[in-house]
């Protein structure tokens, strides 16, 4: 295993070229190109790390899933549903939504901003603060790692540039979608957008939804199966931006990215894996990144299709 | 002419029926469907007026075209036209605006609020305090009505409501075509559409318009000719909103309509019209005022075409 | 008035370099690019023509205005309203629609050539057959030319290659807007597009519209005001694709440009006015024909506004 | 199993009247609302089957799947990649596509009617006949069913009333993407559509994709698994029209719908489903066929998340 990580980073380190470190939020452009890290988690209490699996970077999108799965938690499906629907929007995660009628929920999905920021409003806390303290905590013990903390250049560059969120989160309360202060939904995404981790903390998240959330050295059940496969289904269908549809014929399994250039991937049943490469191609997913899920799966056999 | 505006008051008014008084911003709503105005100022220097016609509401919309008229004159056409385009857009005002590129000034107009919008920023003043001191100075001229001023229930209203406005300017922020602080220059659009002007306030707009900036009364030049031409023919294309094609076929004459239920329109070198009646049609246009402007363009054969 | 035309015919021939020969029909695209020429017809009967007035090239979109005069003549202003709007639509003369809802006549206008496709239907006739000879001859009673005869090479390149408008033909009927034969409504819209003018035929066609359907010589009415007026409202705000609001600006009049390279303009109650040069701009209109016709109406004063 | 079956189709039955059978081809209106039947194939070489099982109706849209397997054995990745992207595109099936720029592959999948019938261009034959004989004798063996025909009625009702595929082909064609003679592709498309089937022939379908390409009894290889694993994974992300991501949600396996009203279900490793209930959603799918799919799912565990 160790020797078949190794070659697939080999063999996808040249696509890294192929990609730009994400620019848009100016803090994000600082990031080293050449980073290249991985980490894998099975089912049979195995960990493989190589390369820069250990270096941080922001979480970015990645935390979209566990929005989700905090909103499920912490409602229910019914309530998650209405508020933000599951499908496909054929648009990249940013873009404005038109339409000839007026925006509801069945115009966007928990993967784009829109939809994000939308369900950041159903998790409890009686403040942003509190919410923003659960979120954190919930994070800590998916990944198994109490020293999270988030990144304060990362995030004060993203509240001082991230006019499209805000644009985005004021639409959907034009539509009467929310009700929140735009100022504090867009501040408490841009925090838990900004949480510091690694290849392990992304492995780590993976391979909890991978076994439905149940811990698998605890056998302590984290989150319940149920939301973990709503979850696993909408990262299939829409975790990979407007790229998913490649993905899941390339690589075939669950997963999620950021433009800080992390991907978690959940194989069910079987692993979860963390890669990062901060070049990103125009979908805003990392290169190198799928170019190594690409490798893994094909070798592991990992596509669920 | 004072029967046949009487006459026209009458065969329109039947259409308010078919109308709604706007209600998305609250205070709006409380307007009474049943007021119904006209003046006409025409270049033999004669005035004539019947109904509701100092019946004052908000000017609305009715704005753009003075907000356009000032940033030419603080600018010039290079710089107006440079951050907003002139083409219909073929959706409402207030659509959200989506294409597969980057947001350009190609993609609005001054007429709509998006453009209206990036148009404020470019109105001289060292804050949007001396920016609103000047732009109610320029309508007090033009109106030649020194008693303007805003209504406030209807600034707080709108303020306090129009997250479409605040998503749109961020929008033109995240896609910089605007720098200034947001919340400023839609708190500053917020008070200027408040503006309360009657009937023979839009006249007043209208016949100036008509005169190309000359005052009739004392010669004196408000604003240049050309920029005179540049309001009307957007108005022609672009005033009426998405239905201002169909305006252009029954009036035949640049116009404004605002969602307070005024429309000023500008027969060119011969008279300058202002309507009143709240109750508008889907497209956010007076129903019963349209009616008085076709009745009155077919009478007098005010079309240009 | 000829020296006026010499200046403007230099000072705009320079302009052509930035233009290029339509290419989407292959025949099109052997048209000389040198080519430049213009034609006026005054209200005082003076007729001012100049460069290469007499080059015949092919009619295009400037067919569009007659077809709907045709239509216009054939029903009446209900059923051609109730088939086709009036406002524009924001984007190119050939888009697809998109719209979340069903097709209706409400997304398009009489100059696109969905909406050019659809009036062709309205034209009386048994035969598609019958129909072109009385749009022919029609033409030929506007142009005051009997002598005009369609390009074969033009129509059948473009019977060939015009598969977006079979497109957009067969669209119209699966929304039940046309009931026709789409082969047939398109080959006679081919044909009709592929008439032969010159620019004293289209400052024919412009100056009967200046004067409202009347023929000036001999005083007899071709059409009646009322669709004139139909027909100029509808040039103002559709007539040059998505660049009508910037013509509406910089020259004022209604106009209609073809991809052969003509623009014929009406100057209500003053003149008519054909210009061809065959290099165009990117939303498809003369390029020198624009800033020639921008020099007429300068000095001319002939802006409606 | 069969007790299972029973109850589901039961439980499911009473969302019959949530639907209504399609009616935008004349012939499938006539579809009886009650019929109601399932299949399924285990790979424990079992078949159960209940209901209307043995009703036919015809295939539809579930041949998209086989098309896409024919342009994958018949040419390969890199060519039907190039044709026919993979991205869900948030839009109904037959939608028009709208785009600011050119028509391209990346705006288009498989499991669109655009998509669909750009891949029959890539089925190899010298003639159109020859390409239907081909399709469908692979279809006879993949239902192993050699008694397959098309019903004439809903393919001659289609050929007649199907002027929105005959737009997109003609779309396809005007920008370069297909050479074909535009009413041969249209035919040979309308033609596979109207193969009739029944609950056994989807199962069969389901089946063989479950098992990769492989048939459980013979051992003989059908198609490839890496073009099973492309099929499957297209499904899985598009195959339920704008429905994908809810199917994800409540189902969890790749599947394809027909607006004939049946589903296919491919649960890979372990069996494929058919039902059938001609009562339709708003987005084209059977209404009490997911419900029956989702029980099954429930049930069985099926979901691959």
């Amino acid at each position: 295993m160790e020797a078949l990580l190794k070659n697939i980073l080999e063999d996808s380190r040249r696509f890294i070229k192929e990609g730009a470190v994400a620019n848009y939020i100016p803090e994000l452009a600082k990031a080293n190109a050449d980073n290249f890290g991985v980490c894998v988690l099975s089912n049979d209490n195995q960990r493989y790390c190589l390369g820069d699996y250990n270096v941080p970077f922001t979480i970015q999108s990645i935390i979209k899933p566990i929005i989700l799965l905090m909103a499920l938690t912490d409602t229910d499906i019914a309530r998650v549903r209405a508020l933000v629907g599951v499908e496909a929007t054929g648009k990249p995660f940013d873009a404005f939504n038109y339409s000839d009628q007026a925006l509801t929920g069945e115009h966007i999905n928990p993967m784009i901003n829109t939809g994000a920021i939308a369900l950041c409003t159903l998790i409890r806390g009686r403040s942003y603060e509190e919410k923003f303290s659960r979120l954190l905590e919930m994070t800590k013990i998916i990944t198994d790692n109490p020293t999270l903390e988030i990144d304060e250049k990362v995030y004060l560059s993203e509240k001082n540039t991230g006019n499209k969120n805000r644009a985005l989160a004021y639409m959907l309360k034009a539509y009467n979608m929310i009700d929140a202060d735009v100022e504090e939904v867009v501040d408490f995404y841009f925090r838990v957008c900004s949480i510091k981790v690694n290849c392990v903390d992304l492995a780590n998240i993976a391979f909890l939804l991978a076994n439905h959330g149940e811990n698998q050295k605890t056998g302590e059940r984290i989150f319940s199966a149920q939301y973990a496969k709503y979850v696993n289904a909408v990262l299939m269908t829409c975790g990979m931006y407007d790229g998913s549809g490649e993905f899941a014929l390339k690589v075939g399994i669950p997963a999620k990215s950021g433009v800080g250039g992390g991907i978690m991937a959940v194989a069910p049943n079987r692993m979860g894996i963390g890669v990062y490469s901060p070049a990103l191609d125009k979908k805003g997913n990392s290169v190198a990144g799928i170019k190594a899920l690409e490798g893994l799966s094909k070798t592991l056999d990992l596509s669920i299709f």
